[in-house]
C-alpha cells in the first residue's frame, strides 16, 4: 500500500506548483519533481492530475481557516472584522508580490469549462467562503451599517467575487492598487461608518 | 510574403480557441486547425503562440467597442448607462452559457505570471476599460448619485474588477446568480436612486 507521507508530499507539491503555474501549465512530472518522489509513483496515489488538483484546492481552502477565524469574533465590530480580514488577504498577496493570486480564482478562470469536477468543488468552496463572510455582513446590517436593505447573502457573495476580481487585476498590474480600490469603495462607499 | 487573409484567419481562430480553452490549453495546432490553414504556415505570421495571443486579446477588446459606445451617450442618465452596459455583458455571458467568461479575466488568472508581455497588454486594456466606465461614474457623482465622495477613477476600477470576479464565479456555478448580485449591490447599494 502507498505510504501516506508520499501522498501528503504530492498534495503539498501539487498545491505549490498548481497555484503558481496553473493546471495546464503544470505537468505530473513538475509535481513529482517538486515532491521529490519518483514520477511513476504518482498514479499509486491519484488516478489523474485532476484528482490531485481537487485535493490541492481543498487544502488551499483549509490552509485559510486560521485567517478566517477572527471573522467570527463577535466582540469586534463586524465591519472592522471584514476590513481586517480583507487587509490580511491583501497583505498576503503583497508579500507574494502578486505572483500567484488566489488558487480558487485562478482555477475558476482556467478550469471551470475544462473540468466539471473541479468546477463543482470550486462552487462548494465559494459557498462556504461566502457563508463565512455573510455572518459579518448580517451583523453589520443589524447594526445599521449597510444602507440599502440588501440581503446579507447577496452582499457577502458580491464582496467575495469583487475581491477575486481585484486580485486578478493586482496580479496583472503587479501593484496593490486594485486591492486598495476594493478597500476604499467597500469600506467607505458600501458600509456606513460606525455611529453614523 | 504571407497573405494577410491567413493572418486574419489565425487571429480569429486564436481568439476563439484561446478564449474557450485558455493559453496553456490551446496548441498551435488547435489554432491552425480552427483557422483551416497548414500548421507550418503559423510561423510565417507569428513568432510564437504568445505573439498571436497578444493580437487575439487586443481583437477581443476591439470587438467590445460597439457595446461600450452607449456609455458615452450623455442624453441618458449615467447610472442607467452603466447598469445597461453591465446587463448587456451579463446577457452575453448567459447566451454563452458561461462557457468562456471574459478573455481579459481568464488571461489575467492564467498568464499574468507566465508572460510579462501579455500581463502588460492586459494592464493597458484594464486601464482603457476603466476609463470608459469612469466617465459615467464621474457624471453620476456630479449628479449626486454616488454618496461617499470617492474618486471616480477608484469606483470605476472597482466596478470593472468586481464585474470580472462575478463573471469568474458565474462560470464556476454555471449560473447568473453572481451577475445578479453584482447588479443588485452596485445599483441599489453603491449608487443612489435618481432624485433621492
Amino acid at each position: 500500500m502507498a505510504r501516506p507521507s508520499s501522498r501528503e508530499q504530492l498534495i503539498d507539491a501539487g498545491l505549490e506548483t498548481l497555484h503558481r503555474q496553473g493546471f495546464n501549465g503544470t505537468s505530473v512530472q513538475d509535481i513529482t519533481e517538486a515532491a521529490g518522489v519518483p514520477k511513476g509513483s504518482f498514479y499509486n496515489h491519484f488516478v489523474s492530475k485532476e484528482a490531485l488538483a481537487l485535493e490541492a484546492v481543498q487544502r488551499f481552502w483549509e490552509n485559510g481557516a486560521q485567517r478566517r477565524a477572527p471573522l467570527e469574533d463577535e466582540r469586534v465590530d463586524p465591519v472592522e472584522r471584514l476590513q481586517h480580514y480583507f487587509r490580511k488577504l491583501a497583505h498576503g498577496a503583497i508579500k507574494d508580490r502578486f505572483r500567484r493570486g488566489c488558487m480558487i480564482g485562478n482555477f475558476s478562470a482556467e478550469m471551470a469549462s475544462q473540468s466539471p469536477d473541479i468546477a463543482h468543488r470550486l462552487s462548494d468552496l465559494y459557498k462556504e467562503w461566502s457563508r463565512a463572510i455573510e455572518a459579518c455582513v448580517e451583523e453589520a446590517e443589524q447594526a445599521g451599517r449597510l444602507g440599502s436593505g440588501l440581503p446579507a447573502a447577496t452582499v457577502a457573495a458580491f464582496l467575495l467575487n469583487a475581491w477575486e476580481g481585484a486580485l486578478l487585476r493586482a496580479k496583472v498590474e503587479q501593484s496593490p492598487s486594485a486591492l486598495e480600490h476594493f478597500d476604499k469603495v467597500v469600506f467607505s462607499g458600501l458600509f456606513k461608518p460606525a455611529g453614523s
